[in-house]
């Protein structure tokens, strides 16, 4: 999309710089591909920036969105050993958060997905990155495992210039209410409609 | 999205084997963000399996993605110190195709994009890559610079196992017809809608 003009200008007492700058709250959703894609793509851009970047993954397959997890990982890598871009860190829930002493139960993805949330709210509170990418994070909102209310309170009220990308289908009007951009991907045309199986590289 | 199990299996005499290998011929259209950015990061996936990959911008603009560029472009460094995940080639129309000895002709770029396409139809022809990146495609098909026709037949006829994603507003009803996959990004929220104009990092 090139830049555009906005189609107004609002009477919020903001210069322009304030409102170009102003974090961005992002929901991907509906029930077409390209949700995550388009956040890993939107992190890879941020990469760029220098910004500081984590990746919470709230899947439970290890084999998913594994390209994109090599990708930027690898920019991490150039960033470490060049200076260009920013820090990229990627946690995911399907083996265990990386920072937890405990391995992922699978007894309890409630308990995972929530402990993965509490992990979010402490680097929000620090404003500790630039960029949050919470992949798949409708589902433990749809489930109950996080409380919606909480998750948008904490999103609303979180300081400093953080972006956040939440990614899922079926997004909690709440949670529609409170972003700043949603976009919903919807399906003209899929290949598994006539048949075709999932493919690497493609899917995963 | 998971992987999917289809929906009917098709009685087209192909294996599952050579289901799941097809080529696909992938459309991102519609009027909202997501649509190059997905579009890359489906680059990033395919650079993670080794694929070479090649990015064709049809846009005059020197600034628009330059995030992803140098987000791919590091990953192709990574690929050739490391031999990690595959080689990736950025071409932009912008200032003038790599491969072309003249600059860009601000005043034609009608012809400018055709020869954009032609270099394109002669990589599909020797099945050069394994995934083509045509973003901003759309355009030089309705403002007529290249013929719909023409493109249709020869990503139909395509040999080999090269995948192509198109990307661009307004996809041409033939071109849709021809794809395999086709996702539309539809606007739910946007937050030029309340003034807030363009930022770096999220829009470019």
């Amino acid at each position: 999309m090139p830049q555009g003009q906005p189609e107004a200008v609002p009477a919020d007492g903001l210069t322009t710089r304030q409102r170009r700058n102003r974090p961005l709250l992002m929901v991907h959703t509906g029930p077409m591909k390209g949700k995550s894609t388009a956040a890993f793509g939107l992190a890879m851009r941020g990469w760029h920036q220098g910004w500081s970047i984590a990746v919470f993954q709230f899947v439970k397959s290890a084999r998913w969105r594994v390209g994109e997890e090599s990708g930027l990982l690898a920019l991490n890598g150039v960033h470490e050993q060049t200076g260009a871009g920013g820090p990229v860190e990627w946690h995911k829930m399907g083996s265990g958060w990386s920072w937890s002493r405990k391995p992922g139960t699978e007894a309890d993805h409630a308990a995972d997905a929530l402990e993965g949330w509490r992990e979010i709210q402490r680097r929000l509170a620090e404003a500790r990155h630039q960029l949050y990418v919470l992949d798949e994070f409708t589902y433990p909102m749809k489930w109950g495992w996080v409380d919606v209310d909480e998750v948008v309170d904490t999103l609303r009220n979180r300081p400093g210039g953080q972006h956040v990308v939440v990614t899922g289908r079926d997004a909690d009007p709440r949670l529609v209410e409170a972003a700043d951009l949603v976009v919903e991907m919807t399906k003209v045309k899929h290949p598994m409609d006539t048949g075709q199986k999932g493919q690497r590289g493609i899917e995963w």
